[in-house]
């Protein structure tokens, strides 16, 4: 009898059936126990109450990974109203040690660095493995969107030649005894396959050699990159991002339902379009109502974003907000700068309850002006030759953003870590496991 | 009038539409001339005849990038049944260099070298950027099918803190001062993830610092990972692959018809089952068949393979084989030892057109055989300590493959080196663009 998932077992009512799956949980009454089975589909309560049966779980400690055969029987008081009756029991990989902590129930007592360091039992969690579940759709939603609008999907590398190409902060490798480095971000490859395909998006990670400390910085994460041409300017690019987190929202409600409900997230709805402040304004804004004076300054700092959420949420109805045209002195040299104010561009970032997590813009397209900035950057042409090389040849106006996936889980979900929404995080301490 | 699609301009037949695009090609009959765009959704033939238009295009080479409105007018010579007349042409982005190679011919003229240190201008050749069409179906077709049947996708680390961790050939990384390594494999994440999931899929680069120079081996390339839980044995992770591969193959077949045409790619059709055999039967048939004695070797050549698909193809009907029940000397540790004669392996590769395109097998769940295979095998457990956490604490039967992308590619496009099948190939000697 080929096994099925216990999500599948309630429309089974009556039947023989087996499951397998993980001792989530286990209480023996003396003359009979409740069993709860966790599988990929969810969580299923079996009743023992056969003594040759219950004493194969003596000394199995909690997930041993058991095979159950038995009756499938309606009980209303059972998550999805049924149970196993008339069980038949097959350990299939017996725990023998006490779990480090209990994964069963609704609070992860350790704290984070704990949890981190046993991540491998701790994921199993069923409120943590909903947030990688979430995270799963994620990259669904933004691919089933993106292809629906006519974006070709690139792999791009990761190793690369020059550390210029890459920016700053490069982890280098030891390349069959020269040195290379860990890509950054898929930014120049993106930007050359506009073009090939004039519309590209890519899902990858990228690699940041930055001394942080912060609960919203690692130094290894996902990156979902998009880059367009074609464009009349940033707000075409603003426009698909806008299309891009209402269709992942959307899907997420939809598809994740279940984990939604356990995490208790509100998913936020969007409307024809998000609010954009300039940014200059948006300094003016915070300097009238929040009482600091951040004007002149090249960037907002946390406080500000939090700041600028508060005031779209509460004065704009909306949770999400575009900030636009920051300086041209804290943007990459390839940002296209504003017609009117060459000091600003047409770089824009999205905020999302109070922080970043995306980052996007026009590019410049045109070969003299990208190498005229190049040159004003302090970059050496010959390091970036390849990525010049399809500005020689041709391209057209063009933007793209990249989305922070482990960030825009961490907004989401409401998490105080952004190693909370990382299976497997890289900081400055830790590389394990 | 915004801008549409070359092949949105059939449907807008006696319209006014504005085109942007490449000038792919142009040749000037002195009083009219005909100019081929070309854009992400194909080529169009625009008729300019009026001196003024034709005089913007003095002096600019291919590439040029140009935004022509103009009026569909029927036209049955024309590819798409349709030109464009009446034009007006903006020079968007001149290209004033002269290619250093053709890409507007059917045939590319220069050798490998050259057009991989040229790919951003080369990709957009149209058979070229027709194979990354296609590798990108490959991707959305293995997702698809995976999605379907309740796979979760993960994102694994690619910066792991032990060269255990990631097998032999490993780069090595400056990770803030401590030595770390790029992932070979997201094979042990993956296994972990069966302790969450049940069923894991992953798409993303892995790196073998292999010193390879071969036709067949990339430093970094794509691999399409999936890993299964309670599974009965390897068979029931061949029988997903098989279902992953016809997905791919059905899907490619119907949504790059273009491409396929193109390109002249044969698509093969997968029946109910791919044939299979045992790796010591494949050896004695080659010693029967093609007279090599290779029996008791532990692996197959490369020859091997190609004599082996060549019987397939004849004797069986079939351009795909399984080859089972590799040794486990050749095997790494975590490989299911066969029920009957622990010399062989539960393990498996896939053959397509007579090269190596899957590895997988079942792998061992119990946590005592794992140990003891790490001990046999040399490695130390503390190495692998986060993997063997997710032993004790329980993991089902399991089993998973790897598919390369661009091998898979290589094989179905024909192609005669990997580097072809990839966008920025990266080997001993490459590392750029």
């Amino acid at each position: 009898m080929s096994r099925i998932r216990t999500d599948e077992a309630p429309s089974h009512m009556g039947e023989r059936v087996t499951l397998a799956g993980w001792m989530h949980n286990w209480r023996d009454m003396g003359k009979f126990g409740f069993l709860v089975l966790r599988d990929g589909g969810g969580t299923f309560q079996v009743v023992l109450d056969d003594e040759s049966e219950m004493a194969k779980l003596r000394g199995l400690q909690f997930e041993s990974v058991l095979e159950i055969a038995g009756e499938v029987t309606p009980e209303p008081r059972a998550p999805g109203g049924a149970e196993l009756h008339n069980c038949r029991v097959t350990v299939i990989s017996p725990v023998l040690e006490v779990l480090p902590f209990e994964i069963n129930k609704k609070e992860l007592k350790p704290g984070l660095s704990v949890f981190l360091d046993n991540a491998p039992l701790g994921l199993r969690h069923l409120e943590k493995r909903s947030l990688f579940r979430i995270s799963a759709e994620m990259m669904a939603g933004y691919r089933e969107f993106l292809i629906e609008e006519g974006f070709v999907e690139i792999q791009s590398p990761k190793i690369v030649g020059s550390a210029t190409e890459s920016g700053a902060n490069v982890f280098q490798i030891d390349y069959f005894g020269r040195p290379a480095y860990l890509a950054q971000s898929p930014q120049f490859y993106k930007q050359i396959m506009v073009g090939v395909f004039e519309r590209v998006f890519e899902i990858g990670p990228v690699f940041r050699a930055e001394k942080h400390h912060t609960a919203r910085h690692i130094n290894e994460y996902v990156s979902l990159d998009l880059e367009m041409g074609f464009i009349k300017d940033h707000t075409d690019v603003m426009a698909t991002l806008t299309g891009v987190m209402r269709h992942i929202f959307t899907r997420i409600a939809a598809q994740c339902a279940q984990e939604v409900a356990l995490l208790q997230i509100k998913v936020p709805t969007i409307g024809e379009s998000i609010p954009a402040l300039r940014f200059p304004d948006a300094q003016q804004l915070i300097f009238e109502r929040y009482g600091e004076d951040c004007r002149g300054e090249p960037d907002l700092a946390p406080q500000h974003e939090a700041w600028l959420c508060e005031y779209a949420e509460k004065e704009l109805g909306s949770e999400l907000l575009f900030i636009t045209h920051y300086p041209t002195s804290k943007r990459p040299f390839y940002t296209m700068p504003d017609d009117e104010d060459p000091a600003l561009t047409k770089g824009f970032d999205l905020l999302f309850r109070g922080c970043e997590v995306v980052t996007g813009g026009q590019r410049i397209h045109r070969y003299e002006q990208l190498l005229e900035n190049a040159h004003k950057w302090g970059i050496n042409p010959e390091d970036i030759a390849g990525y010049l090389l399809a500005f020689k040849f041709g391209m057209p106006p063009h933007g793209g953003f990249a989305i922070g996936l482990e960030r825009l889980l961490m907004q989401l979900a409401g998490l105080s870590n952004l190693r909370e929404a990382t299976l497997f995080p890289r900081d400055m301490e830790r590389l394990a496991p």
